[in-house]
C-alpha cells in the first residue's frame, strides 16, 4: 500500500481522494445544484460514503449547503483555483490588456490555455450588447475549431499535434467531418501569420482573430482572441489590435521573442510532413 | 488517526480528504510553486502519504508538476471552482455591469461576497495606469476596514456583526485599533445610505464606494466597489454609478428591491441595540 516514489507518474491506491474529486466533478453547467443522492448517483460512490465526504468537503469550503439541504460548489475552491500560475495567475497579468482590447473592439475577449487536447477559458471579456457566446471561464473548447483552439494547436508539440489529427474531428454543432489536410494547412498558416482567422456559420456567423502569448520560454503558454459578429468588422481591422495586445502580455511574461523577433520565425514542425 | 494542522480545520472521518486539502491548501500568493518536500512540511502530512496524494491530486488536474519537479496549483480546480455560483455563477451574471462601471471610471472595479467573517473577492478589473492595489480574486480582505466588507458587514445577519464587533479589531497595515462604537455607526451610515464610502491612508490614499448586491430572496450576496486615489475624483461623483451598477446586478438576479424599493428601506438590525 505504501508505494512510496519520489515525484513521478500517477499511482494507484487513493480512492477517498478520487472520491471526492468524483464527487466535485458530478457539477456541471447544466446541474450546479446537487442533492446526496444526486451526487452519491452520478459519481459512483455509495450514500453513507457520498455524506462523509461531502461534510468533510463542506468543511474545506468546497462544497456549499443551502438551505435546502441541497449542495453547491463553494468558494473554498477559488481560493485555491486562483493561484493556478496557467489560470488565475496568466489572468492577473494579461487583464489590463485583455482591458484594453476589449476596450477597443467592444465584443468578446477570450483568454485560453491548452490541457491535454482541448482548450480551457481562463478569461472572458464581454460586453453586454455583444451577441452572445456560450463559452464559459472555466470551461472546455475544441482546439480544431476554435480560433484560440487553432492557435493553441498550431504551437503544440508534434506528439499533440498529431494525436488529434489522427482522430475523426468533426465540427459541432454541424457534426460536419474537418478536412485533416485542410486543418494541416490552416495550422500552417497559423503558423507563418501569427494570428487565427476562424469564420464559423453556426449557431451563429461569428468571426474569431486569435493569437499566441508567449512566455519566458518561449512556448506559447495561452491564446487570445476577439469574437465578433460575422461580417460586422473584417478581420484585417482586428489583427493589429490582437498582435498587439498578444505582444504586449507575452513582453509582460518576459517572452524573448516579444522583444523584437517576429512570430514568423516560429518554427514549424507539421508542414514538412 | 488524527491529522494535526495548525491551520484549525477540524478533523474527523475522511482524513485523507482532509490532508489531500492541506496540501491544496499549502499554496500561496507567496509560495506558488512546492516541492513534494515543501508540501509535507507546510501541511503536516507525512512525505510518503504526500507523493502518494501529489500523484492523484496532479492525475485530477489539481496540481500540475513542472519539470523541475515542483508544483503548481492546477487548472482542473479552476474548472470545478467556476461552478461557484457566489464565485464565478455571480460573476458571469455581474460582469458586464462592471465592465460599465470600469470604462466609467478607468480604476479598479472590485466585486466581493462573505465567506464567514471575511470578504472573498471574487472579481477585480483593474485599468493598467490605475494606481496598483493589492488584492487578487480568490482572496480574502477584512470585512471591517475595506469598502466591500462594510456593506457585507452593514448586511449580514446580527450573529456574525456581533461576533465580529465583540473581537479587538485592528487597521492593517497600521495596526491602530478600531473603534467599535464609530464602526457601529458607520455599519448604520451604510444601510441607510445604500452605499459605503471609506478613506484609507495606507499604504496609499485611496477612497472606495462599495454598495451591495441583493438576490432574489431579498439578501445582500454581494458588495461592489469602486477604488481610487484618494484626492482623484470625490465620493459624489462615484456614488450614482456605483448604486446604477449595484441595482443593475441586483436586478438581473431577480431581487425584488432592485425593481423599484429605495435602498433605503433596509431594516437595521444593530442600531437599536
Amino acid at each position: 500500500m505504501s508505494t512510496d516514489r519520489a515525484g513521478g507518474k500517477p499511482v494507484q491506491g487513493e480512492p477517498v481522494v478520487d472520491r471526492a474529486f468524483a464527487l466535485l466533478h458530478a457539477f456541471s453547467d447544466a446541474e450546479p445544484v446537487l442533492s446526496a443522492a444526486d451526487l452519491s448517483r452520478a459519481s459512483g460512490v455509495p450514500l453513507s460514503t457520498t455524506y462523509r465526504l461531502v461534510a468533510r468537503l463542506v468543511a474545506w469550503g468546497a462544497l456549499e449547503r443551502r438551505p435546502d439541504g441541497r449542495y453547491t460548489v463553494g468558494l473554498g475552491l477559488l481560493e485555491i483555483a486562483s493561484l493556478a500560475p496557467r489560470g488565475h495567475g496568466l489572468r492577473e497579468i494579461a487583464m489590463p490588456y485583455l482591458g484594453d482590447l476589449a476596450d477597443a473592439t467592444r465584443q468578446h475577449v477570450l483568454l485560453a490555455v491548452r490541457e491535454d487536447d482541448e482548450a480551457v477559458l481562463v478569461e472572458r471579456l464581454s460586453f453586454r450588447d455583444a451577441e452572445p457566446i456560450h463559452y464559459r471561464v472555466g470551461g472546455r473548447m475544441p482546439l480544431h475549431s476554435t480560433g484560440v483552439g487553432l492557435v493553441l494547436l498550431a504551437h503544440a508539440d508534434v506528439e499533440t499535434q498529431e494525436r488529434l489529427l489522427h482522430r475523426r474531428l468533426t465540427r459541432q454543432p454541424e457534426g460536419e467531418p474537418v478536412d485533416v489536410t485542410a486543418l494541416r494547412s490552416t495550422l500552417a498558416e497559423v503558423r507563418r501569420d501569427g494570428v487565427a482567422e476562424l469564420h464559423r456559420g453556426s449557431p451563429r456567423p461569428v468571426l474569431a482573430v486569435a493569437g499566441p502569448v508567449w512566455d519566458g520560454r518561449d512556448r506559447c503558454t495561452a491564446a487570445l482572441s476577439v469574437v465578433v459578429s460575422d461580417g460586422s468588422v473584417s478581420a484585417r481591422h482586428l489583427v493589429p489590435a490582437v498582435r498587439a495586445a498578444c505582444r504586449a502580455i507575452s513582453r509582460a511574461l518576459g517572452a524573448p521573442r516579444a522583444e523584437g523577433r517576429p512570430d514568423t520565425t516560429t518554427t514549424d514542425p507539421v508542414d514538412s510532413t
